[in-house]
């Protein structure tokens, strides 16, 4: 017999589930204790980040599907991980969910969930399950781990330092948009609405990247990159030029907006959501990593008026396109 | 100028306020990167617990102060780490909060969160803010550490063990009782309404529980003896008597049993969140130990009955009494 609701499959009955789908490793303490416990390795530094998603502002619940929020729950934390050039070990799931929710919700929010931590080989060790009211809440803390001393911050770039992304920014936001506006989706529309849906953390890019001494500042691109580098500018109080044309976009994004009249400039500098890592460099480090990425400016010591850390060059992009994003 | 709502003070305003009330401690980074990041110790395990709290589900917020759930939300998480024997070292905050919420509100929500946290040393080195449609949803997580594989687990019991618990139980029922019945709040009834709202967790019991070798399983109660003993002696494949003369009750909870007519013993066998710990030792370890505790019972292997595996010995609570507790 299958339950029918979470009420009838119960708090015990649904941790069972999770723990069943979510063996913790050898050596480890998973799921069903006080606390897990993980065993440390020397040398190293604990990374721990943590986000929540609130159905009604994150997310509403009839446009998406389970498999893809619980894909992105876990994504996006595991891309906090990827922006400090660490390697993910653990996440904690906690989930607030109305009673009469369908269990077969829950478990395909666990498929999308455990495929994108599977593959970055990320143990589910433990949360909360609690009932809600009516919205559906979801809050993820993850682990990771990397050298001691080696962790990427927004605080270490340095002047005349390369601005660079690992991939076409975008894709993400146009996605939203379409799925906002309810455009026809064909199969490029469906592939911006999956980059929405199902951002890849950027892991073992990020592995990589900080493998290099000469990678200084990194971190993922949530808000935009036009947000996201101010970041970075304010933390080690420095500026930057971006050139525009430099920016990249994928052709996916360049045909969809052609067709729709979208400015894909604004969508690439101020949607957000891309999960792409966004590092500065020396150029001599520029030339020889073997991480694809795409050099969009450069970090400058002078600041090009009072309040403003970023200069745009050749074509910034359109007032209207930024103020739309800074709204939304 | 004082903001007068969230949506005043903003995202940015807010964490600036939390990061200022939290200074990470030196050699660590908190918040306001990607990820904390934390130096490990060699020779030592991590600790990991959450929590969710839901209004609506877990607090109303016309019957809780600011200043009681932040420091409960801490305290939970606390308490978990105090489970396992270990010393709390962090705890990362998620807030999904309405809009038009006072920034007063939070404000005291900070600070019965800090005066807990504070108090064992611990940090708050992340987290999350976003809004919320409607209700305020906490999830806590927290990260602990203690001596490589010397972490208290709850399958560790020991036929003829020793049962034991650190302070006398039910008077976090107790004062949820009188919340809930609005009976007169005089110096009695208070004692028992903080028990509830300002629970203290057992950490330097835990560790000093956790020193003795012949101090095998560990949890803190927080649904009640009953149901938790029952998750010791279900990991450790066991059964228990206890005899139910030795449960420790309070001068309070009898004088106010006495005054409404309530069972003491029902609320301290089937009641919760009293976050004392519940331990068990072996009996020569028992005679030595320094950290004030009450024995309650005893570890046994034989089973009492099919699906049964306490006894309780010397008038077993009432059924009425237990079944009240089961449903709230």
């Amino acid at each position: 017999m299958r339950p029918d609701s979470l009420a009838e499959l119960g708090e015990f009955g649904l941790i069972d589930r999770i723990r069943s789908r979510f063996p913790a490793p050898s050596g480890v303490t998973g799921i069903g204790d006080d606390c897990a416990v993980i065993p440390q390795r020397s040398g190293n530094d604990t990374l721990v980040s943590t986000d929540m998603l609130v159905e009604g502002t994150h997310f509403l619940r009839e446009d998406i599907t389970p498999y893809d929020l619980g894909w992105k729950s876990a994504a996006v934390n595991l891309s906090d991980i990827a922006a400090m050039g660490g390697r993910p070990t653990a996440t904690f799931l906690s989930l607030a969910l109305p009673a009469n929710l369908d269990p077969g919700w829950i478990e395909a929010f666990m498929n999308g969930y455990a495929d994108i931590s599977g593959r970055f080989d990320t143990a589910l060790l433990g949360g909360d399950t609690t009932a809600s009211p009516d919205r559906i809440c979801i809050n993820v803390a993850v682990l990771g781990e990397c050298p001691s001393g080696k962790a990427r911050l927004r605080s270490s770039a340095m002047s005349n330092d390369l601005i660079c992304v690992t991939g076409p920014l975008g894709d993400s936001a146009a996605g939203l948009k379409a799925i906002l506006q309810g455009v026809e989706r064909d199969a490029d529309v469906q592939r911006l609405i999956e980059r929405h849906y199902r951002p890849v953390p950027r892991v073992p890019e990020g592995l990589e990247l900080a493998s290099n001494l000469y990678v200084h500042a990194m971190m993922d691109i949530s808000d935009g990159i036009s947000s996201d580098l101010e970041h970075i500018l304010e933390a080690s109080d420095l500026s930057a030029e971006i050139d525009v044309d430099a920016i990249p976009l994928s052709a996916v994004l360049k045909r969809v907006c052609k067709r729709y009249g979208w400015d894909p400039l604004a969508l690439a500098a101020g949607g957000g959501e891309d999960y792409e890592l966004l590092f500065t460099c020396s150029r001599q480090a520029e030339m020889v990593l073997t991480t694809p990425h795409f050099v969009i400016g450069r970090i400058l010591s002078a600041r090009p008026g009072p309040g403003r850390r970023i200069t745009w060059r050749g074509g910034t992009p359109s007032a209207a396109g930024f103020d739309h994003f800074k709204k939304r």
